[in-house]
C-alpha cells in the first residue's frame, strides 16, 4: 500500500470559488499512486469543497447568488457574529457543502468527469490563506 | 491490498431518485473485498448521490418537493440556463447533496443500515445515461 | 494494510448536535493506524454527521435555527409524517448534511483543524440510541 500526503495552500482573495483541480492533479502525478482514492480535507470551518461544472463561469456566480439568498449575511436570527455579517453564514455554507471529498484515482490520474472541477469555496469576505490536506491511498 | 473498480451505468428516465443499492451490492459481491471502503462517484454535474430511507416512496416524493421549492426551476436569478429551466437548479441540487460517497464494507457486504438505500438522484428532466464509478479498496 | 472497525453508540437526548470527536479519537488511538483514512458512517436516515466549529455553542444553536427555518417541522407539503412532525424534516436534514465522512489520519491522530469538531446531528425530537460505524484504513 502506498500513502502520500500533501498540504495545499490557497491564497483566497475573498468569497468565491477557487479551482484547485490543476494543483491537486499536479501533486497526485508526483505520488506514484496509480489506483486508489484521493481524499481532500479542509482544516477550516468557514470554507469548503465543491465539485462543480467547470466550463461556464455563470454557474459559479449563480451558485453564489443562490447561497447568498439561502443563507443571508447579517441575518438577525444568528447570535454568532463576532467576526462579522459573514461569520455564521460561512459556517452554515460549509455544512451544506463538503468539508471532505473522496475521489477515485485511476491510471495515476484523478478520475473526474470532463465537466467536473474541484473547487475550494471561500465563504468569508476577507482574504484568507486556506489549507487543504490531500491524501492519496492505493497502489 | 485489493482494489476493484466498476462503472455502473444507469438509464435515467428523467428527474427523480433511482435505487442503485442492488446493483452496487451485486457488483461488490464479485470483487472479493471483505473489509474496507466502497467509494461511489458520479462523473456528472447535474445528478448526484444520496443515501435515503428505502421503505416509503413518499419520502423520495417529499424530498423532491422540498428541493423543487428550495431551488426553483427557471429562477430568473440564474444566468446559466443554456440547457433549460432545470439546468442551473441541477448544478445546485448536486452541490447540496453528494457527488461522492464512501461507505464501509464488512464481511463482503455493503454495511448499510436496514432502512438505508443508495440512490442516484437525477436532477434533469430529460432521460440521461449516467455513469457511477464504484471502487472497492480493502482486503 | 491495517483495517480496524468499531461501532460507536451515542445516547441522544433529542434534537441537537453531539460532539463525538473525543470518542472517535480515543478509539482511533487503540487501532495502531498511523497514516490513512478514517471513515464515519451513520446507519440511520434521520440523523447525520457534521464537522462544525467547536468553540462557540452559539454556532450549533444558529445552525439548528437555520435548519429549522429551512425545513419546517410539520410542513403541510410533506406526505411522509407517520412518525410525527419531525419525521420527513429529519430525512431532508440528513440529506443536506452528511451520512458519511472520510477524514485523514496522520501520526496516529485524526487530523482535524484546531476549530473543527465532529458532531452527530440528531434530527428527531425523541431520545434515540444512534450507531456510528468507524473504520480506519491505512498503515
Amino acid at each position: 500500500m502506498n500513502i502520500a500526503r500533501h498540504e495545499l495552500q490557497i491564497n483566497c482573495r475573498g468569497r468565491g470559488c477557487y479551482n484547485i483541480t490543476h494543483d491537486v492533479s499536479a501533486w497526485l502525478a508526483t505520488t506514484g499512486v496509480r489506483d486508489g482514492l484521493l481524499n481532500l480535507f479542509v482544516r477550516h470551518t468557514s470554507c469548503s469543497l465543491m465539485v462543480q461544472e467547470n466550463a461556464d463561469p455563470d454557474v459559479l456566480a449563480d451558485m453564489e447568488r443562490f447561497l447568498s439568498r439561502l443563507v443571508p449575511d447579517g441575518d438577525p436570527a444568528f447570535l454568532h457574529r463576532s467576526e462579522g455579517a459573514d461569520d455564521m453564514p460561512a459556517h452554515i455554507r460549509m455544512a451544506l457543502t463538503q468539508v471532505s471529498l473522496t475521489l477515485p484515482i485511476a491510471s495515476g490520474r484523478l478520475a473526474l468527469g470532463v465537466w467536473q472541477g474541484v473547487y475550494l469555496y471561500e465563504h468569508r469576505y476577507e482574504p484568507m490563506l486556506r489549507r487543504v490536506w490531500l491524501q492519496a491511498i492505493g497502489q
